[in-house]
């Protein structure tokens, strides 16, 4: 089954980087999808950008290689494939220098049409400044030309203020769509849907009804390859200034008027200055994580034997307003742990009394919005236990995402979030893009702890590989009365 | 797979009218289940009693082809039926006179052991009260002794109280087990779990997010060979005045501080006092169908030409009290109807406002409680439309029932009501069984009613047969800005 698209305007698209692992893993992965369901239209350009000496053809070999290695075969088929390649073009670019600039406005179509031009700085961070700049200057964005960049945005408030500058230098912020990819996932956005098209949740959405909050990132992986440069960033800064944070922001957000790009980043920005500072130590847990047998440690990963960078951390934030006033956000994500998962756990208060005897223990119902592995949306709910004997309760889980809905539709593939996001991108729609100050703003939150840390000389905790984390964030909760849920392996 | 069960006691269990319908259709297969499930233990003892000049064999087999008619060939096994009929007894008995009543208690086993013993009244109510009285003056009741009776139960206030006080003559009100077949339903009993072992519901279970209550229970049959008995009752008192408010109560009663008989009767009786008074003829209309083709009229059927009697009712009840006010309950039952469907449908207020744009209609919540066909919760929501598309909703219904508890389990069978009642009654737990004072209060709330049509000389409007009800039954809605839910065919 095809799920229902919308076609969008044909569109030129222009991928610096283009040879790079993203652009091979993500984004042709994602343009061939759309194009193939029929959402990106035949007339569609995308343009790769990079140092490497290809020509058109050569480039298009490096794509369908890629088509080949990240496209499930099911979805692969040649006239698709062909149409795909067609669209495809290659201009070799030194984005820090001047070659290749001319090539590549002449490979573009004249402006003034009202196609839609997006470029994807799928680059290093130190060239989102210089690269934007120059596409400007080089007259190849137009009125309406949009500049797409990815995290890394920053590594502290004054990093991400100059970032921001610099492409405000010359693009208008609603021209730049600053990529969180968590948001593109298709369980968030149903999670808005829950939220905001149903009379059910908003008032239980509070801290009247709601116990916590857990956000769980969750890596078996270590750092490995990327070990030397994720020593100078950690797990704070590389995940939970931006995506965490993001899905702290759709959980506690006010309902916004329209589901519009600045009531909703309206309504996340608020949120984020919400957060109560967070200095003192004991709601902060940062581990590192040790070596066991042929797994090494993270020491060892990052060739940096005293290395005081965390790759696991958890807090317990609050978001101090009315609503969540007393709520706790607690964090956590880390590498080399049990298992992959990412979720959002909403747990809700207990009921204030069992009417049941002995037997009929009632439940905390429990909304846990699943990002990795398996999207989904499910509710634990206490119900009773089915047949003929006496009320007796037990547990069950419902299914929130799909229900009847998906029912006739088993084999409707789940759209990767770069899908989404590209699209969006081509709509003009910058809703689940995180805006220039959303971005200031979660770092403004994250620096002083940070500061705090160092000041104090805190080493991270040893944790084992595999384990759920250092004990000291099984204490952040149990000392609340609390427990994290649990990390499958 | 075999539901757990919790085995009761050996228990005596006398029915008198053994030989009728109902013993027939309901109570030996509900025996029988509970036999092979392990539940009624092998010394149970099920004694039938009745005018027949039957010895224990002939009665047996009669049982046995009761079985043979009314359970599914998989649910009978050779092994668990001969222990079954083995468990039967017979004794011929006139009620109203008194031959056999000796020989009965010859057939019981000593008083003074703890065996529970009761008496089920199979019988036309005008045997109820002497039948009490017997089994009383003859001693065979004992301390512990239950009685078991059904409706009717009175014809009107004043018949239902000389019933209470016939049986109260000779049984304490707790040894009273008066049957509402509807409350034994498994998802009656299921509404109970979600509303109070769950904490998400009960916030909202009031009139500041319940929209309307619709109650429906309708049959596709006519009164057929019921006719004449039937003229003389009526939609009302046959199907109103009991199941249906018996419905209104388990949802709109407060949480009792205890699921225990005497907590769950006295809300429920709370609920029936505040019933506000239903004398005005535009909240209730009243319907007789009409004959086409080879379908007989009720007319026809009930053979009186000229019958005032409903086959059909609807009314917009109001539970006037700080939870329900302003929240119409729209009751409606009939005969001939589209459909069989028996369900309460709580429609939740819609979301106050739409955050999405033209495609994003927010739909209205209903939790849909279906007793049949197909038992089962239902809760009607709005999710993202699945796929890579913009943020577009579509609507999905939840099934709350069984989620992925019975996934494992689709085998399991559904108990009928009556199997979980008898059940009850042996346990000695009431908490599904309408107290005198409830029984008493209904008819309190619906004897006006009834005078005043009466007084009127109000006809009931003619509706088609295979219909959904006469025409000022949709008004009745319509002009609230409401409609019924659909009567599938």
């Amino acid at each position: 089954m095809v799920a229902r698209v919308v076609p969008v305007d044909p569109f030129d698209l222009v991928v610096f980087g283009a040879t790079g692992d993203l652009a091979r893993r993500k984004l042709i992965p994602a343009l061939y999808h759309r194009m193939h369901d029929g959402q990106a239209p035949e007339g569609a350009r995308i343009v790769g950008a990079a140092r490497a000496d290809l020509d058109a053809d050569g480039y298009r070999r490096m794509a369908d290689a890629a088509l080949t290695e990240f496209v499930a075969p099911a979805d692969l088929d040649a006239a698709s494939r062909e149409i795909f390649l067609k669209a495809i073009d290659y201009v070799p670019v030194d984005i820090g220098g001047d070659d290749g600039w001319t090539a590549l406005g002449e490979a573009l179509p004249e402006h003034g049409s009202s196609r839609p031009r997006a470029f994807y700085l799928s680059l290093a961070p130190r060239f989102f400044g210089p690269a934007a700049a120059r596409v400007k200057s080089e007259g190849l964005a137009g009125a309406e030309g949009r500049i797409v960049v990815e995290k890394p945005f920053g590594h502290d408030l004054g990093s991400a203020r100059a970032l921001n500058a610099a492409l405000a230098g010359a693009f208008d912020e609603h021209h730049v769509y600053r990529i969180d990819h968590y948001l593109g996932k298709e369980t968030v956005q149903n999670l808005m849907a829950l939220r905001f098209a149903n009379a059910l949740f908003e008032p239980l959405w509070n801290n009247h009804h709601i116990d916590h909050v857990q956000i769980t990132v969750a890596e078996s992986v270590g750092v490995e390859g990327r070990g030397p440069y994720y020593d100078g960033v950690g797990a704070m800064r590389d995940m939970v200034q931006n995506h965490l944070l993001q899905l702290l922001c759709l959980i506690a957000m006010e309902p916004p008027a329209h589901f519009e790009p600045d009531a909703v980043r309206d309504e996340k920005v608020k949120v984020l200055r919400a957060l109560a500072p967070l200095s003192s130590a004991e709601n902060v847990v940062r581990g590192q994580y040790a070596g066991a047998g042929a797994s090494a440690s993270y020491a060892e990963d990052a060739q940096s034997p005293d290395s005081r960078t965390e790759s696991y951390i958890a807090l317990k934030a609050e978001v101090a307003n009315w609503r969540w006033s007393g709520v706790p956000f607690y964090l956590r994500t880390g590498k080399r742990l049990r298992g992959r998962m990412s979720e959002i756990a909403v747990a809700f208060k207990p009921a204030p009394h069992s009417i049941f005897p002995g037997g009929g223990k009632v439940g905390q119902n429990v909304l846990a919005i699943r990002l990795q592995p398996d999207e989904g949306i499910t509710l634990g709910m206490t119900i009773k236990d089915p047949g003929p004997g006496g009320l007796r309760l037990a547990p069950a889980v419902l299914d929130m995402t799909f229900a009847e809905a998906m029912r006739g539709a088993p084999s409707l593939r789940m759209p990767d979030a770069y899908e989404r996001l590209v699209m969006d991108v081509i709509r003009g729609d910058q809703t689940l893009f995180m805006r220039g100050d959303e971005c200031e703003a979660a770092w403004s939150w994250v620096d002083p702890i940070i500061a705090a840390w160092e000041e104090r000389g805190d080493r991270p905790a040893a944790y084992d590989p595999g384990s759920s984390g250092p004990d000291d964030a099984l204490m952040l909760l149990h000392r609340d009365g609390r427990r994290w849920r649990e990390i499958a392996p």
